[in-house]
């Protein structure tokens, strides 16, 4: 649909609202995203786990929306740019330049961070009168000027970045590594933060999952009259895993299933925060994580269930994750197969919190009021899929094309640019098992020809994963 | 049950409960089986299907159990058979002799089937005065001595076996012969049958599961006064893939799609049918599959999920099929992720029924009721893994050793005898990716001594599936 005719569309649903009781927009809810750190499609009940019990993530998903098609960046720090800015990583700088088995993310040892001219969902929110807290895993810079309280947070308490960095165990074997598999706070030396200062290093990274709960119920508590902006960004289930002590054990499914139950019993606790301080309906709450699952740990990595392959490819296994938005009394429960993208989130945010948006930049997200609210579908059509600098693959529609393939992290999937590119249609096919290139040339030439109108249109910021700080 | 009769039982179930403690088993329930055919592992909503809608049995298992590790045989009649007499096919002589790429089934011109001397489900119930019926796919005798009537059916009305049998149409290319993906009824020569006789030849493969639903529905309205067994077993989503006009174009994830969401609609309409009738609270209901998805059919064969492999083989999406019980008033809402497997049915139904086991004959499925009930485990903790008379792997507990390894039906997977067995534990790994055996020698060494012990102590019956009539 052209636009023009979306915003008629968009305006006579607006007249009818008007004057029905029902759908009305409640208005400044407070806001929460819960992001879990390389949790796989398939890890949640609700979204097929056979083995591990997520009771909490099921009702919230039976209570609100289940999303099928929502999507993320395929690896950290870039997939929590996106997330924040509602842009595309390569605009925000916020990428490296493609090389390697993996694609890059910020560095302990970074020069850089998410540039201060770029505008998050804190810093948007804030302007109208929120009051903002990360509590959990930044990873859009190590140096303070790039830290969260630089990008619009009141209130941190978290990682810098990914626990497993700065490593002083030995890293002798690679994915099998035997600190990854027995692992010991002190062999990573990653400082917990309490907004600028360290308050412990190492960290112990296996309460950490109870303590960004207790504070971010504590935030909840402190601030119930809202309106609130939360982004509770856990670093588990990354690798080392990790859980406290009533936790060991809790799942048949092995310490990955311990890991995933402590982060499905924490969502539960602040979903209750919510309800106790009976702010629930005029809370949009999302759970989803920042890209799929990391599988050469084996069994310390976790699942894409249905989807192929994982973190750190543009396969869907890597980059479309399981995502529940949850809003007591304007969301009404629907599975949900319309796309979405985490960058939807900035601007979904922003117009739930009546703000405008200058035109002053490319904003990549849009907004996902309509389908939250029941009263119109996803205005999103089209997915770009990077990897780094690289436009790997595009998706239109129910239509995806790869124009380059690779697996990650030595997963023994070569690198190979397409001479003809692969086409899948994700709705009857969302494993990528039949390429259906030469039966739809017309398909594979239309995706082709959006993704060179992207390429020629984009404007990337300078890449500023590459520049690191030098050896102390 | 006439309103006044469910008054005083609900009054009686009322002064019950006050003086125990809960789990009291309702005395000769209905019983209704619903059985797909070729559904796999991640076809619906709630196991995980990112495409296809199920809401009516998203909203069953929401209700009732959705059991994450129930086990079916890999193949159709076998599965029936055990399904239908407790017994491992084996047994029965429902079986063929391995060879080729795929285990074998009753043909439309096999000249044996079940055994008079078996016990079915509706044999044992029909003793304790159950009305009995199987609306849909036998597929246990082509022949009238071998027909349902002969095992213990008061009615049928369905297909005496699948419907791509007596194939008129050119098979020219295997799994790629055009008749699959542009069907004709007249393609393939199969009967309707009503009780002994044929109603439609060729049987309109379209209409067949509309039809089935309309007779499950008057199945139950004509038997309100209970008890009865309702056998409904679909014989999609099997190909060749249809649906009634209704339904053409109704899912965003294709005919496969349209298929499932037609079955959905049509369990929805018989869960709403006991309602109607005001007998759900004494009536269970079981949804499930014969086998995992025909995956060499592309976008016209199903999806395991995360399971490994699909029908044909003894992976886990060969076997592990969604199933779901739904009791309101009985079965709380839970996910199980017990054991259990299609041959405890018979010995459940038969408990509820208020049956006794004379003990003459080996019977290989357990009790579930401790688990339906919510008072007690399954107490499946071994499961046979068979292709044909080949005992190919075995599970106890969360381990799973596979003795010999197979694709199925030329897809490419070649079959090994494992000179060391592979190991996997499913309660970490259901998806089978990571061979642990190095590992755990002595977890080998038990499950081997379980299959040898097996093996010892079985008494195969004849094998029936290789005796065909002569030539016409």
């Amino acid at each position: 649909m052209p636009a023009m005719h979306r915003f008629i569309a968009a305006f006579v649903a607006a007249g009818v609202l008007a004057i029905s009781t029902a759908g009305q927009t409640p208005s400044r809810p407070n806001i929460v995203i819960i992001l879990a750190d390389d949790m796989g499609y398939g890890d949640i009940g609700a979204f097929g786990s056979p083995n591990i019990r997520t009771p909490r993530l099921d009702r919230m998903a039976a209570e609100g929306q289940k999303w099928t098609n929502f999507y993320v960046q395929p690896v950290c720090s870039p997939s929590r740019a996106a997330l924040l800015t509602g842009r595309l990583p390569l605009r925000s700088g916020m990428y490296g330049v493609a090389g390697g088995t993996a694609p890059k993310v910020i560095r302990n040892n970074a020069a850089q961070g998410l540039p201060d001219s770029e505008i998050t969902i804190a810093e948007l929110l804030k302007t109208h009168g929120y009051a903002t807290a990360i509590v959990g895993k930044w990873h859009l810079g190590s140096l303070k000027p790039f830290l969260p309280m630089a990008q619009g947070f009141d209130y941190w308490f978290g990682l810098p970045y990914s626990h497993d960095m700065d490593m002083t165990a030995p890293r002798e074997n690679g994915f099998k590594s035997a600190a990854y598999y027995n692992p010991k706070p002190e062999y990573w030396n990653v400082p917990l933060m309490r907004n600028g200062d360290v308050v412990e290093q190492p960290a112990d990274h296996r309460t950490l999952t109870k303590r960004y709960t207790e504070e971010a119920v504590r935030f909840i508590n402190d601030h119930k009259s809202g309106p609130f902006f939360l982004y509770l960004a856990h670093n588990l289930p990354h690798i080392p895993l990790a859980r406290s002590p009533e936790f060991v054990g809790h799942s048949a499914a092995g310490i990955y299933g311990d890991v995933i139950e402590e982060l499905d019993a924490s969502t539960g606790r602040v979903l209750d925060a919510l309800k106790s301080a009976g702010i629930e309906r005029n809370t949009l709450v999302v759970f989803t994580s920042d890209n799929g699952p990391w599988l050469p740990f084996g069994s310390h990595g976790g699942s894409a269930g249905p989807l192929r392959s994982g973190k750190g490819t543009t396969w869907e296994g890597g980059v479309r994750t399981p995502a529940i938005f949850w809003w007591p009394g304007t969301i009404k429960p629907a599975v949900v197969t319309d796309i979405a993208s985490s960058m939807d989130l900035f601007v979904t945010a922003g117009k739930l919190a009546g703000a405008a948006f200058s035109g002053d930049r490319v904003i990549d997200g849009v907004d996902l009021r309509a389908p939250i609210m029941g009263t119109g579908p996803s205005p999103r059509h089209i997915l770009y899929y990077y990897w780094d600098d690289e436009l790997r693959a595009i998706r239109k529609g129910a239509y995806k094309a790869h124009f380059i393939t690779s697996g990650a992290y030595d997963d023994g999937e070569a690198r190979i640019a397409q001479t003809q590119p692969l086409l899948f249609n994700l709705a009857d096919d969302p494993g990528e098992r039949h390429n259906i290139a030469a039966q739809h040339p017309e398909i594979v030439a239309d995706l082709q020809r959006e993704a060179d109108e992207h390429r020629r249109s984009m404007v990337a910021g300078p890449p500023l994963f590459d520049s690191l700080l030098p050896p102390r």
